[in-house]
């Protein structure tokens, strides 16, 4: 067949092609093409860094893809290792999925992810035993184990009672065949028929929010099926504050709500399963990242101590315990792993997310950050790492903000200006009759506002320049962005004073948190802003920027790291040598308390007005 | 004070003496007098071997001595370490208590018992956090036990999650101290205010017919207190075979029969705590033996494999797992560790035995025997060991027989030729009317009815010599042994031509499986016969001798060593070079399968007549 009815896939910008196969992804395609992609994981799925923009023909996004580029997708992104073109055609490669151009994800990560899980599987023949030979089942068991891995005979491992009582009948039906996984090459904790399906895991990042779990294949390393659900936990409080107050005044409220965390998780794990085709009783570890409030109520401990000077929580190394004993109906032996905690308010997705983004390894200065109630951030620099947490408050989650809601349907996700002036134009989640703001839509509005001068950099309305948009409400003046007629509630929608203080608290506690830490450092000037988290991936950074929000850093230099604390946990459950780092990195970071720090109430005022110098 | 007024101790034979000191118990004394004492437990009331005879006023007996003399205290015995002669006295030492003249015994034992248990306890105070260094609770905790076991600070320990959630209230109460266990310098275990009471630990002989429960200080070794009970089993069946035919054909029997049993123990660790005047939530590690069908059932693991040649069983080597597991009410995270088995037939009573008798050093050919329903014994020489189990079935026991019992008040517990002929003279348990014969009393029997020429060594009675003595019953001839005026339950007390056949079996089994295993090593003559449990305290050695039950060796050489069974337990909970060794001496026993054995069936056969060739 001539070459030129071959078809060919082309990478642009840099026009070099390869023939498109039908059983290669773009990833293996690129590869072959002689393109350098990103691709930390090894092309799992899992890191989410080989975005490509197809511009053809490919095949449908997979369910990781959706989990990992969200609304990405429908911008056109693609992970390369996920889809393929079979027919062919153009492929575009942003600047940050090439290799060696985006220096600090590049970083430590050129290895890859090694695929080097806890749990490994072993197909077993056990020796029958006789007269002359009456060895017992379970030291027939151990000797198997110790030939398929290689060891002395003598090898001792462990195994659970439950196990060792199926034990004769799995030897009766099976002729002598078995099953076994093992935990870190010690503890038998799964016996089955031979021939088993592969062991499976569950990574978990456990939001005060929300809570998502990504089923992961133990024997390949890929992600079969994401789920995702809100934390039940809200009617105890939306943040953890208002939850740690609960356990304290109600003595009931730690185990309810650690048992409505455990439904929602084994819900959580039947739905991935039953979209993976798979059974949660094949789950026999379970890897989990949360702040340190949702980690102490998941596993009972009294939170009280997190909340109270000096904030230490009551442990910060790996937690380590039965899945049973917390009632997830997982594998019967399966084991819960918690990440390790930094501090009372720098958990363990913060340790996470510094692991996905590779911190530990990152030489230029970056501010990897977390928005949210608590504005958690790493400062990373030539191997250095500085965590804090800030009191950023609620409202860049649309709490405290007058009409101020979730990114959920009706929420104004972005403004615009329009025709160079107010009003300005808003997009609206879903297309609907705008009901609120959530707080990428209130990122947006205040840098209009700023942009079209209707507001001063010191937080005021300009009423000249804002003119009949402006009016005076029970708060204060007040913006109104839609008239009653054009909204879903048909109320005024209205951005008041009181919400603009709000939200230059809030960015002003993370500008004034990240100077903290680059003072520290010694840090003059970030070379990147990572954001991790949902919001992250919606904010947009030119408007995050404009309002002051972070240090100075270029726009180009912002970027959303999409769920990097679910990224790191699943890291950690699909690789040991992933795990140890996790732990290393958190003993690595150093962290730092603001409350009553030198120059933080200094480097607060300061941040106050919305500019960015 | 001049030295005649000052009260002393006179040891005989050897007539060495010192002075009387009422702090000084009689282990002391002749350390003090040189008199070289058997004592391989250090003086901890744990061995039973530094037998003393005191004749004057001594102290009240201890539990100990209770447990490990049984009816030799009647007798006069004592154990030195545990009496002592304040006023003064003379002290008969019997030669098997003199160092080094018993020398089986000694092989092996002069290192003593050191106190090296799995469960240590520290007195900790820990750091207070502080808001530049709000180190977690648990970590502190960490640092605490690091430092005062020595180690580094990083050192990793296991905090279940029970421990870990008590631990803020502790702190709180205690500020910063507190009492910790750890087991295997390892695993906290138990965390209490400060000062706590010491650790303690239980050692668990669990029989088919009885059960023991050995309560230990783990902080200095004492034996506080012995309680004992009926297995609550016997519903299912007298022997093992029983209890075991009970599983296969009732799917509840296994774990009713287990729960019986958890029971029992829970009350007899808490007689054994109010006997001590403790709480069985300091019991922090119990170590348990026997057979290997009393290990599986109470492990409530199925023991059909150990009634079905090859007679395997489902786990060997030790067990270990959370005490609470089973429903046992000790400390909450008290562990429970089997000592292995050897075989189907070869349980984890007869490898403590063989510990306690340090089999393991033994030079001399000698012989340890477990009589009872399985005659399980160890031949030892020059340091190798085998062992094997005779189907003695339960004569030896009193069991098959037409008025067979227990060693229970009103049974006949020795005979004895009056007059030099017959009726022979009864000793009944209690001095009660007789009602049955146990098992030291059926070879009393046998043996004087031998010497009175009114039994043949064929097993045949002799019509003749027996005379009037003899009656013909259902079964056959029966020497009357009281008639039914005489009697407590108003029938006469026959002897049957029956019952002479079944002891004459029962006999045969143990010479015959003793045989093989000389044949197999290559041993001509026994230079000592060591019986285990209760009955080996009873048999009178020359009697035994007399019916031909052990290939031939001196009467001097048999001796009774207590529930040694139970004395191996109490080493290995004391002490982890003694588990160690359990499980090496263990691990070094040749087991020998007597069912198809090519020798057995023609010894079995040579070992019917009565006689001791």
């Amino acid at each position: 067949m001539p070459s030129d009815l071959q078809p060919e896939i082309f990478f642009k910008p840099s026009n070099q092609s390869a023939p498109a196969r039908p059983e290669q992804n773009l990833l293996q395609a690129a590869q072959a093409a002689g393109v350098g992609l990103e691709a930390p994981c090894g092309g799992k799925g899992l890191c989410g860094k080989c975005r490509v923009r197809p511009e053809g023909e490919a095949t449908d996004p997979t369910p990781g893809e959706k989990a990992l580029l969200g609304t990405r997708l429908a911008d056109g992104l693609r992970l390369a290792c996920q889809c393929a073109m079979p027919a062919g055609g153009q492929v575009h490669v942003p600047p940050e999925s090439r290799r060696g151009e985006a220096v600090i994800l590049t970083s430590g990560r050129s290895e890859g992810l090694e695929l080097d899980p806890a749990i490994t599987s072993h197909e077993l023949s056990l020796a029958v035993p006789s007269l002359e030979a009456p060895e017992a089942a379970r030291e027939r068991l151990f000797a198997a184990l110790a030939q398929a891995r290689g060891q002395e005979p003598g090898q001792g491992f462990d195994l659970p009672m439950g196990l060792l009582r199926a034990l004769p009948g799995l030897l009766a039906s099976g002729g002598g065949r078995l099953s076994a996984a093992l935990r870190h090459g010690r503890e038998v904790v799964d016996l089955r028929p031979a021939g088993a399906s592969p062991a499976l895991g569950l990574a978990v990042d456990l939001g005060t929010t929300t809570m998502v779990a990504y089923l992961c294949d133990l024997s390949d390393g890929q992600l079969l099926a994401v789920s995702a659900a809100m934390n039940p936990q809200a009617p105890w409080g939306a943040d953890v504050i208002s939850r740690i107050s609960a356990c304290q005044s109600d003595p009931q409220a730690l185990g309810d709500m650690s048992r409505a965390v455990v439904e929602s998780l084994n819900q959580l794990a039947r739905d991935a399963c039953a979209q993976a085709g798979a059974e949660a009783e094949r789950i026999l570890e379970c890897v989990m990242v949360g702040n340190s409030a949702m980690h102490h109520i998941f596993l009972k401990l009294d939170p009280a101590s997190l909340a109270q000077a000096p904030y230490a929580p009551l442990a910060r190394r790996p937690v380590e315990l039965k899945a049973r004993e917390l009632g997830l109906e997982l594998a019967p032996e399966a084991w819960l792993h918690w990440l390790p905690l930094k501090a009372g308010f720098v958990g363990a997705d913060i340790v996470a997310a510094a692991l996905a983004v590779g911190a530990d390894q990152i030489q230029e200065p970056t501010l990897l950050l977390d928005l949210g109630t608590n504005g958690e951030m790493v400062l990373a620099a030539r191997g250095r790492m500085l965590a804090c947490s800030t009191a950023a408050g609620p409202a860049l989650e649309g709490g405290h903000i007058g009409q101020g809601m979730r990114g959920a349907p009706g929420a104004v996700e972005r403004a615009r200006l329009a025709k160079g002036g107010l009003p300005l134009e808003l997009s609206v989640i879903e297309g609907l009759p705008p009901v609120g703001f959530c707080g990428s839509g209130l990122v947006s509005m205040l840098s209009c506002l700023l942009e079209a001068g209707a507001l001063g950099e010191s937080g005021s309305f300009d009423h000249e320049r804002a003119g009949e948009h402006l009016r005076q409400g029970d708060r204060g003046p007040e913006y109104v962005a839609a008239p009653a007629e054009h909204t879903g509630h048909g109320q005024e929608l209205v951005l008041s004073a009181a919400d603009v203080a709000e939200l230059q608290l809030a960015k002003a506690a993370i500008r004034a948190g990240a100077q903290v830490l680059m003072e520290q450092m010694g840090v003059d000037k970030l070379e990147r802003v990572l954001l991790a988290g949902a919001f992250g991936n919606y904010l947009d950074p030119a408007e995050a920027r404009r309002l002051g929000m972070f240090p100075e850093v270029a726009v180009e230099a912002i970027e959303g790291v999409g769920n990097a604390a679910g990224v790191g946990a699943v890291m950690a459950l699909l690789s040991l040598r992933q795990r140890r780092r996790a732990m290393d990195l958190s003993e690595a970071m150093r962290y730092v308390e603001l409350s009553g720090h030198p120059l933080f109430n200094d480097l607060f005022v300061d941040s106050m007005p919305f500019q960015n110098v």
